[in-house]
């Protein structure tokens, strides 16, 4: 099995990969290969150069993730087979002789420097602040320098042979929802009893669209666990909406929603059903 | 008048400020104070160091902007009394005698890095790429070094004495949404006829709840413009709605329709009323 992730080694996505092998136990090898962006992993799914695409949809402090929703909105026809929710665990990661006394600079990616400001500010005062391109790749500057500290995941630690000076740096706690993307030959993953299903609507500007839609999934007492409202880019006025809701398509009451829902909208795309993490 | 904006000089929020500055046109004099974060804006604004923030929001390609929300939803008693789009347009600024094939570096913010990537790689392409902590540092950089190009606004060419070497290099266009914040004596901007109205509500996690909600703006024919659900970090399960809509809370509809949805949830927060941009 090939998993694509975005780049490099060691950062939380390979992370959600590894969490999410370690779910379905295939007992096959995976074998994980890194791309850029999440549009490079897409085409690659469609290319049929890997089985499966595993990218970050949604940070409980940062929000939703662009390039993600971009992806499942656009022509291509990818579905979604599974969810991972991973706690993100920062960790101040040197060399094996370092102390907090010799680190010199500190290095990670903007959003990991920002979720950790105020223990920069108190453990790590008169250090220099640099950014890098990942978390993974500030784990690599700190293995070249000892002056250097990384803000980055347990599992760079271990791929780039750093040590764990502390644990839980992040000044808030924060939980990145991963999903697991496949290319549309391949089965939906079958009724487990505890699933979620992901669809992708477009809306007429007009007051009451989005109740009439909702009324569906309300009647049938179907609980809606996401709802974000996007521009479409289509037409300014035009909004496309990203709904998860708890249930399986293969439940009769959620086939009778999505039903209902098909004939209020100007487009459905039902983009999976899958087990919940 | 003081308006407190994410700093350095010259980011997109200064171009935002100066937009809603010659909107307002109060003939007044106004001046711009720089902060680090989104936070240190909302709580100089309740010490009255500033009289308004101006904060991003959300993006229409990146999605919403975390802090932003959650200074709203916090217990801070802040207000929002205006919005400002902003198309971003993105420059290549370098000093004056620079041209394409003397840039050796591009320099930027990541977002702004990964909005221009195949302008990069068609039109910079041995070119090496840094990270900055904003545009408008990329742009001081360029300033200092003949060899280094900028990503960054045409205001921080102004600012920095730069060279515009090609303007609207994005990939794709995308515009911003900033809110203007105030202190909540501040009076809220009396009805023109075109106003939005901003809430925030807390949910119980129950089949139908949203929907009941919506009924009271569905029924009273009242367009919702925005709508994005985020877990409220008080709970598991419990989800916090931002809502917009069309109107001002002066409107007998807007009015009555937020009284029906009070009764429905846990906590109503009116975050205010104010004229669509």
């Amino acid at each position: 099995m090939r998993i694509g992730i975005l780049g490099p080694e060691g950062t939380f996505s390979e992370s959600a990969a590894i969490t999410w092998l370690k779910r379905i136990t295939l007992g096959t090898e995976a074998e994980i290969r890194y791309y850029d962006t999440i549009f490079d992993v897409s085409e690659s799914l469609l290319r049929k150069d890997i089985d499966y695409g595993i990218v970050p949809i949604e940070n409980s402090l940062e929000g939703s993730v662009g390039d993600t929703l971009d992806v499942l909105s656009s022509n291509m026809p990818i579905k979604i087979v599974g969810e991972i929710l991973l706690p993100i665990n920062i960790c101040l990661l040197a060399r094996d002789r370092v102390n907090f006394s010799s680190i010199k600079k500190v290095v990670s990616h903007p959003h990991a420097l920002a979720q950790c400001k105020q223990f920069i500010r108190k453990r790590l005062r008169a250090v220099e602040v640099k950014y890098t391109e990942s978390t993974a790749s500030a784990a690599a500057l700190a293995m070249q320098d000892e002056e250097v500290a990384a803000l980055a995941s347990a599992e760079a630690a271990r791929k780039y042979g750093l040590k764990i000076l502390e644990e839980k740096v992040q000044d808030k706690d924060s939980i990145t929802r991963f999903v697991v993307l496949a290319s549309p030959d391949l089965e939906m993953p079958s009724r487990t009893g505890s699933d979620k299903t992901s669809i992708l609507i477009y809306l007429k500007d007009r007051p009451g669209a989005l109740y009439d839609v909702l009324g569906e999934f309300a009647q049938r007492k179907i609980n809606l666990t996401k709802i974000e409202s996007r521009p479409s880019k289509k037409a300014l006025g035009d909004y496309m909406f990203h709904i998860d809701c708890e249930g399986h398509i293969e439940d009769k009451e959620i086939r009778e929603a999505l039903k209902g829902v098909e004939k209020k909208v100007v487009m459905l795309k039902i983009l999976g059903s899958y087990p919940r993490a």
